[in-house]
């Protein structure tokens, strides 16, 4: 068994969406799994001293909106632009741990989800209330969820999360480790697909 | 004939050395000319308040050293990175408008080896004398490209295609822009072929 690709992404970050869409099945091509690491950019960004590609100047912000709706036609997923972007992501991230930690397949199914939700239906998916609605409706019981969502294991292990982030290099959405490798950016989908077809080059 | 494509690149961009060395094959293959334009990343960045990618912080510095190599690579390019980077580059950028108001083919031939010449051989090309140096090689007229760097005129075209570039909305290098259809980064290379091929997507 060769060892799970560990995939890093705020779920905020459009190109981290993308991603999210082909990597699971890109993997598994190459007998791999995937370590999903929801991360939240604030933090992130906070540290490096970097921004959300829409607010760092004018002319980067409108070609990025523009890249994500055609980097998304172009790798056929469909795409809605949120009207509350960015976000803060801190609840869907805790609502990932926990149920992770009850059933991988429903985490999984659940950022899914939430994903689309942000990125196809233009849900705001900061508030907790989101948060719990987009978990029900995959079968999660909303009390439990809810109760968890403020548990303080739950709200240390995003932060554990992030720290570890931080401290192996990462600094940005989607970061994507394969074998001690890096790969930044949705973008990177054929560079990943190269090495894991040739493990390494 | 369908309308040239126009690729914007500072001589000191890795990714543009990258994109420069694949652009006119593919734009051949459609049927279209590329207009080559040199500009000043130390300009553009000034105005949009952005900075190198080696510069902004020490992860995204150690992992863009890294990508650079390896996307070279990936393109079955040579690439040393050089001892002097980032560095000043309007000599060359006038070294090529100059030549091209001579001989647009010797002005190409100039522009891939000043880029061969930092990014493969790992020479300063920062300086006139190393520009004429690299001129000189491929049979540039030293004496005439010498004066040609200091004239008024030379001076000016290379400061009006970076406020063009600034006009248009260019905010880093590599920048390609096929009917008004703008291109970041060497990693849009398939989703150029791809707006080359089907006109649009």
């Amino acid at each position: 068994m060769k060892p799970p690709i560990d995939f890093y992404f705020d779920f905020s970050s459009p190109y981290g969406y993308l991603l999210s869409e082909k990597i699971d099945a890109l993997a598994a091509q190459y007998g791999r799994k995937v370590r999903w690491h929801p991360i939240l950019l604030g933090i992130i960004f906070k540290a490096t001293g970097s921004a959300p590609l829409t607010l760092q100047n004018a002319a980067k912000a409108s070609y990025s909106l523009h890249d994500f709706s055609r980097s998304a036609r172009f790798m056929g997923l469909p795409y809605r632009h949120p009207d509350n972007f960015p976000l803060p992501t801190q609840n869907a991230a805790r609502a990932y741990y926990w149920l992770h930690g009850q059933d991988c397949a429903l985490a999984r199914q659940f950022a899914h989800a939430a994903y689309r939700a942000l990125f196809v239906d233009n849900i705001d998916i900061s508030a907790p209330e989101a948060v719990l609605e987009i978990a029900a409706k995959i079968g999660v019981d909303r009390r439990n969820l809810e109760t968890a969502l403020q548990s303080p294991e739950i709200k240390e292990r995003l932060k554990d999360e992030v720290d570890n982030a931080l401290k192996i290099g990462v600094f940005g959405s989607p970061h994507v480790i394969i074998d001690g490798e890096a790969f930044f950016g949705a973008d990177r989908l054929p560079q990943i697909e190269h090495w894991l077809k040739s493990g390494g080059f």
